[in-house]
């Protein structure tokens, strides 16, 4: 159980403090953080929880992440399954406690007609600055490829893997300068879910690229690792 | 001696870089730091001090983080009033430097009215955005409780234990990047207090939700590492 | 070949992450990234990548690091011109992918005479706040310069090579913090390279400075450090 | 040589680095890296070259550094003029290099009546927000105290050693996101004087302070740490 509670409580942290940074803080006029500051939280997040618990569950609190890392023979099937509900529950349980603390704000509303609405991410018309499904489903794509390449390759024995923590988090941070202007950036279908059943409308049938390119992304970038970079 | 000599010199730092970068450089037009600005330099002043004195009394630098060290079992209870009382008179002597070094500024004031006045933590009419007091104690308490499991798992005897001040450092910052808007961030009652007597006015009152929301925080948050994450 | 596809990907993430974060999050009012995410950017590429896949080729991701290890002797002759090969053709197929995204917002246009133009290297009319060729070279000459210095201290074998990976993707992120005003930052002819093509016009005639500042600069880099740094 | 030599290279790179960001980078409109750019900027100088020729020198690129070191009982008398000479060359180089490259833009000039001009240090009249002498002197005295006093626990035999480049480069990036409005920041006399010296003007006699304050923190920076906080 000490596996599923620390994939629990880590995603819960990557959901509260990247989208509630996003939320409280990004767009405040001249003060506040903007893009910069959202792919800092989201890259923080995962950082300080693979040094605190990554010891445990190894960190992953991400469902293409499992599921990538399956894929490259680094994950047991047994465990998908109980560690992707894991991980949905405790983003689901960090965007109600950050719906929570929002409605502490007299003027707070959900618009699910409005591109980024709770943090949430889309494309199209829902596209923080109007990308079309194709490049939104490419950047997902690529992106979450190339997170897995750096998983898995800073995680090999033959890596400094002392040091992973510290690569996979800013990896999240880079991925994050790159594309919130896309899709406001998933790469993880948990944080997609736990913030589209708050706000609903369109963002809901859009769920389902924020769950297939990341996770198509993650077995492309598993097997990429796997076959070509890998030592024999 | 010398561990309350750290916490002291530790604490002093956290509030002359965070609250001093706050003041100083925040909210200068165009050039100015802004919350992201704040948000690393109060992160910073942890890791530094963290690598710089955490040999000598593990750097703690936050009665919140003292007793949610105590509740896990990881710090003695004969040193908890000495630490406490160290990071006080700490944080209060680096507010005092910071307020003469602003009276070098001809135009500076402190209006206990404004939020964020003196860079003091502060919620409804104080919050720097307009948050609830329930708003307020929930982002506290539940910020602090991640906080400590941060520093609880990246100083876990299973875990790199070298890189616990990068880990908690950054963990500083993020929560900052989350909850500037909504309180000022305090998650340190030595911080908040130290702001809150050279201000005056409804924030001493507040300084009971910044000193409790912290503190409860960080039990729960020692608590849930100790029975539900830590390796038995 | 596990060297050269290591090359490949890294080269792929640096253009595809460094300029990607230019292309689609630099400019957006209010809350795009600036030069500061921009340069973060770059960097943590270089970080990202050390750790994933340094392990396997070194982690070059730069035709200028190449002939700069060659020169001071760390990097095999053989080797130069594969590996150079595997970063353009790495950096230009990142290129591609990031048209075919950028082409997925209905205004998006290029335009050679503009500086700065698809993140595209240039100097005189083509640097982004107008600096001369000789302002160009010496900028690109000296910042090279210092790249290989660190890059060659850090992985020195009296030096904490560990930490190498950090050291070297934030001296890129520092040169790109210093440089972009005066060229859009190259010190790499492979990024340089992978733009250019893609915008066509005075870029392509202006990619000569883009080989020869990086290189010479590289090239003086590798001997000071072996001739006067070096232990002997 | 070799130490003399690495002290050059790294005080020039952290005038180049640090003022050259400054410079070119910090105030352009919409897209400039501010105060936070060149905080950053300045603490990459230190952490990379404390990386890349720390072995060789011990990394101090600052007399004000070196004097701390040496009465701290850490660094030998006969060395400390050839350092303070090493990085003051380190230093004007750097500067000069800087003053080519600005003058490939049209409308450079240099002005020595304006605050900040050519990223000198300044206090009263050219203080970038116009602080006092005293508070320019408190502020210099107090940072460049803890400064000595990161880098001697971060050194310290009983501290995590290895990390002590990314303590003591974050210690100089927090020293920035503070001070830049006060002074533009000094800590460091080589960097004052080899851009005052271009500038000319009251930077001149200024240069008296960004000498005293500095040499004097550290002497008291180094004298807390060695009589308080070391173990005996």
């Amino acid at each position: 159980m000490r596996n599923y509670l620390a994939e629990f409580f880590g995603t819960f942290w990557l959901v509260f403090g990247g989208c509630g940074s996003a939320l409280f803080a990004a767009g405040i006029p001249d003060l506040g953080i903007g893009f910069v500051g959202v792919s800092l939280a989201f890259g923080l997040t995962v950082l300080t929880m693979a040094y605190a618990v990554g010891h445990i569950s190894g960190g992953h609190f991400n469902p293409a992440v499992s599921v990538g890392l399956f894929v490259s023979g680094r994950f047991d099937a047994k465990q998908l399954i109980p560690y992707i509900i894991s991980q949905c529950i405790g983003a689901i349980a960090a965007a109600a406690v950050l719906y929570v603390i929002c409605t502490g704000k007299a003027d707070f509303v959900i618009d699910p007609n409005a591109a980024g609405s709770f943090a949430a991410n889309g494309y199209g018309n829902l596209s923080p600055n109007g990308y079309s499904a194709t490049a939104a489903f490419l950047a997902e794509f690529v992106l979450t490829a190339f997170f897995l390449i750096v998983i898995l390759g800073a995680t090999d024995k033959y890596a400094n893997g002392k040091f992973a923590g510290i690569a996979i988090g800013l990896a999240l941070t880079l991925i994050h300068l790159i594309s919130i202007p896309i899709t406001n950036t998933s790469v993880n279908p948990a944080r997609s879910t736990s913030q589209a059943i708050f706000v609903g409308g369109d963002y809901i049938p859009q769920l389902l690229l924020f769950w297939a390119a990341p996770i198509a992304g993650a077995i492309v970038g598993g097997l990429i690792y796997k076959t070509l970079l890998e030592k024999k």
